[in-house]
Order: structure tokens, then sequence, then C-alpha cells
């Protein structure tokens, strides 16, 4: 389907239901409700399912649009959902039009307008808004703007190219806030996220020169700092950082004491493969995966995976 | 003069010697040595001023480019320097064409190309060897692909507007090296600074419910982390991560144990203002000055003129 016959679609439909994906990120977030306002704009009545995992920083962006208790739709639109099993917690519903940009979609929906080439869903959704309505509105503009940067880590992602800098170029045109966009999304934590910042530099561990980096997050460590799950963004990007590491692998103490590891690796070395070992998965630059052990334990074994994997 | 008329000149004169500005950063370098590629395409003999301020991430774009000892230009080209005073150190000749982006320009050279809308001088440089070569080459758009992220902090500084992103999306397309560069200079640092990070996040002092952060910076944290000047870039900006704060003060001990002052602030408080009170300047969101104290001592008188300029 092209953007054209997409607005042909959802202009023959009414009573629209728009769906984001599980653990909500800007992109999910950021394309359905500017999709949800472009519908209110051509006289529908449209809604975005609220999705409860929507955290402090997504939340004021959605609110504007969730559905009201009892509201019955007539046609669902899954934005940015690559597969069925990623729907928002407690949406039981099918998908009649999905929109995306993975290419791991399982092309689930009825119908479906998927760019895989798109850094984020809210390429796509850009060229379908302006397909629906003509053109963009600053609040659109905006929210097509954190799509675009949270995706593409402000541009900073491998998945930037010059196609995401004409997209991003073109929303400022629009109007697209991105001082308080940057602001909010990237470059201002809370105090308690600095200070977590804080323990887990001063307690990274390097091995092999550096090519391991470890920073390890234990309970002790998220109760002094007093962070909570909004402050969790991006740690698992926080060892890579580290000039000349290979493979970093990021350890979280879990409430029950268990441990939620993240791998993130250079092209040299499989994540996945690490992961595997552990009943986890994922890519091949970046996997997760629980080990029911605590974080010191925990290290260990992923140690020996590690050098295994990357002798 | 424009952009034409510019490469006309240029082309009218050899033997140039490129010079950028004191405590260089990408912008001018990557801006010069762009410069200097497109005129030795165009058959010219170019130089860069050896700066002998060029930092460990500098000095590789400028390698190829220095000019050997002895070299007597006929033509010099000042880059992205504002004053004479901000020629690079060592620098004992005059500007005969001054290429620059700075609103505070003094005019100094005999003849300039001065864009002041533009957020990086790279941008300028970018139609420049367009207008003298035709194209540009891929080393090239590197180069200034350098320029235009770290001019802009990659897009999030508040100098960004719709033309940098459209320059940047023109130098992804000519074929700028985008992900080697933002590792770089934007992913990448040394354990060494991961660990000062650590110490600053994790000693971070915050007074009035967060509305000033202090980050102080001693000698102690500096030898125990190991971080060496090479290690500096921004630190002036991690105190204004938190979220809410308006005033952000950064106190680094100077060798000699005095103490040298960043303040950054939102538009409500006056930087300058405060560093005045220390016979120090800058502008009304960033300045500096230098107290003839320790840390803590310094931290104490500029808490007491932080409260009476914003009381």
């Amino acid at each position: 389907m092209n953007y054209r016959e997409c607005a042909k679609l959802l202009k023959q439909h009414d009573d629209f239901l728009i769906v984001t994906h599980n653990n909500p990120d800007g992109d999910t977030v950021g394309s359905a409700s500017a999709l949800c306002s472009a519908l209110r704009r051509c006289g529908k009545r449209a809604f975005l399912y609220p999705n409860p995992q929507f955290n402090r920083k997504q939340r004021p962006l959605a609110e504007p649009f969730l559905a009201p208790e009892g509201f019955v739709p007539a046609f669902t639109v899954a934005v940015d959902v690559a597969t069925e099993q990623m729907l928002a917690r407690g949406f039981s519903r099918g998908a009649d039009l999905c929109i995306d940009h993975h290419p791991t979609n399982s092309h689930y929906a009825k119908q479906e307008l998927i760019r895989d080439e798109k850094s984020a869903c809210g390429e796509i959704v850009l060229e379908l808004v302006k397909a629906l309505c003509g053109d963009v509105t600053r609040d659109e503009a905006s929210l097509l703007y954190v799509a675009l940067t949270t995706d593409t880590g402000c541009y900073q992602y491998d998945n930037t190219n010059a196609a995401t800098l004409s997209a991003g170029a073109e929303l400022l045109r629009l109007g697209a806030d991105s001082p308080n966009i940057i602001k909010d999304f990237f470059r201002k934590v809370s105090p308690a996220r600095l200070r977590l910042e804080g323990m887990i530099y001063s307690n990274m561990r390097f091995y092999r020169g550096g090519k391991i980096a470890v920073a390890l997050i234990t309970r002790e460590m998220l109760e002094k700092s007093g962070a909570t799950p909004d402050d969790f963004d991006d740690l698992a990007g926080l060892a890579g950082r580290t000039e000349g590491s290979v493979v970093n692998l990021t350890i979280r103490e879990l409430p029950n004491g268990d441990s939620k590891v993240s791998v993130r690796s250079t092209k040299e070395v499989s994540s996945s493969d690490i992961c595997a070992a552990f009943g986890g998965g994922g890519h091949d630059m970046a996997a997760g995966c629980t080990i029911a052990e605590p974080p010191e334990r925990a290290a260990e074994l992923l140690m020996e995976v590690v050098c295994a994997v990357y002798p």
C-alpha cells in the first residue's frame, strides 16, 4: 500500500483505536498520537489505546488522545508494532491496519503500510499525515520529532541516514519544538538518575585491556540513588561509552534478587550468542537475558560465556 | 561577499595558510581542513597553521594538511575565528580573509565571508567548497560533518534549525562517515573520563530544591580518575543535565590550586552577571571566570553571588 492508498483506506472508516507497542518508546507514542490528531482533523473519532506502560515522559504526549472507558472501536491501527505479541498489554483485538518500519514485522494485520527502510515509524506517519490532511500541525510535527529523535538516539544511532535528517529538517520547518523535546527526552534527567549514573561509572569493571566492560546495578544502588523505573532509559547503553570496548554487559538486580542482563557488542561478537546460553536472545549487537542468580554470580557466569564466544 | 565571489577571490591567490582558533573545536578544525582539501583540488598549495592546541581527536583530522616548517604563505584565511585575539596561539600574521559564523565577529580581516545565521562555520565552508570545486569529496563531507555536529551538540543545542539538519542530510548524501564520527566525537570516552564523570555525578550538590546544581572537580578527582585535558570536553555541561536546574556551576581545581569556574543558566538568570563579580564574563546562558581560591571556598563565594543575582 502506498501513502495515498492508506489515506484513502483511513478516510473510508471511523471510530479508530490506535494501539502502541509493549514497553512503549517515543516512536510508537509520538507516531500514534500524531496519527490520532490528523484523523481527528479529518473529522474522524479517533483514540489511542491507553497503554498501561506509558511512562512519565510519554504520558503527556498521549494524554489528549486516550480512549475513554467503554469506547467501541470500528477500526484498529497498530503503529510501530512488529508482531502481535508486541501489542500493548491488555489490548485484545486484532489489527485492521499496521503501520510499521521494522524489518521483522510478522504481517499479522489485515492490511499494512510497511516501510522498513525508514529509521523511525514517525517518518512514515509524517508522509501519511500529509496524504490525509494536506498539511501537518505544529503539535503533530512535535510528536513526530519525538518519534524521529528517540528512535535514532537524536541522530546518533547507526540507523540514521540522509533521509532521517531530511525528515528532521522538514519537521523543524513545520514548527516542531526541538528545544523542549531535546531537553525532555535527551538532555535532562532526574537527580536520582544522575546519582545512579555516578555509582555505575564509579563501579565499572574492565577486563582484557578494556575490551569487556561490565556495569553492575544492584538493588542497593537503586535504593541509595532513589532511581525509579522512569530513570532506567538506555541504562544498557552506558557501559558501551567506553573507548575500545567490544562487549558491554549491564547487569541489573531485579526486585526478586535475580539479574536482568543486557549485552551490547560491536560486529565482532554476537550478543545474541552470549544471551542464548542463558535462554535469552536478541540481535547480533544487542541482546538480553535473565539469570536466576545475584549480580556478582551472574557476572561470573557471563564472563565464562563471553570468554568462550570471544576468546 | 557571496560564495561565488569568495571562490573567485581564492582562485586568484596561492600559497594559502589557513588558521583555526584558540582552544580549537571541531568546527574550526573540520571547516579549515575541508577548505584546505578543496583548495588543493583546485591545484593550489594550501596548508593549515599547526595550532599547538589541537587535541587527540582533532589532530588526525588536521594531520594531512599541516604546514611544514619554513612554509611562507602568500594568503591567509582565518576559519571560524571571531576576533584577532582568538587566532591560534603563535600565529603572528593578519588575516587576508575571514570565514566565520559568529555574530560577535570583530571584522578584523581584510576581506570576509560571514554568515551569522549559520549554526556552524562548516555550513558556510560546504557552500564555498561547492562554489570552488563544483563537488565535495567524501573526506571533505566527513570533515564538515565533524564541524556541523560538534558545533550543535549533534543537533541538540538550541542553535539547531531546519537548515542545520538539511546541511547534515546533504553531507550524509555526499558520503560523510557518520557512524565513526559519532563514535569518536560523541559516543566514546576514555575509561578515565567515565571514572571522572562517576565521581562528579556522585558528588553533585543541589541547592534550593535543585534549582542550583554544583559540580566540584578537585585535583584529587582528576588524579584518581587518571583524566587528562583530552578528557575535559564539555565537562561544564554535566551539571546542567539535572532536571529543574536553573543555575549550574562547575568548579574545577587548577594545577596551582585556583578554581576555574563555568556557569550555565536558563534565560531566567544571567551567567555573565555571576562571573562578572569575579572579573570573568561570557554570555547570558554560559560564562566563566577564575577565582584565586580552592574549590570549596570558591563554591561558597559563588553561592553568595548566585543568591544575590537569583534571589
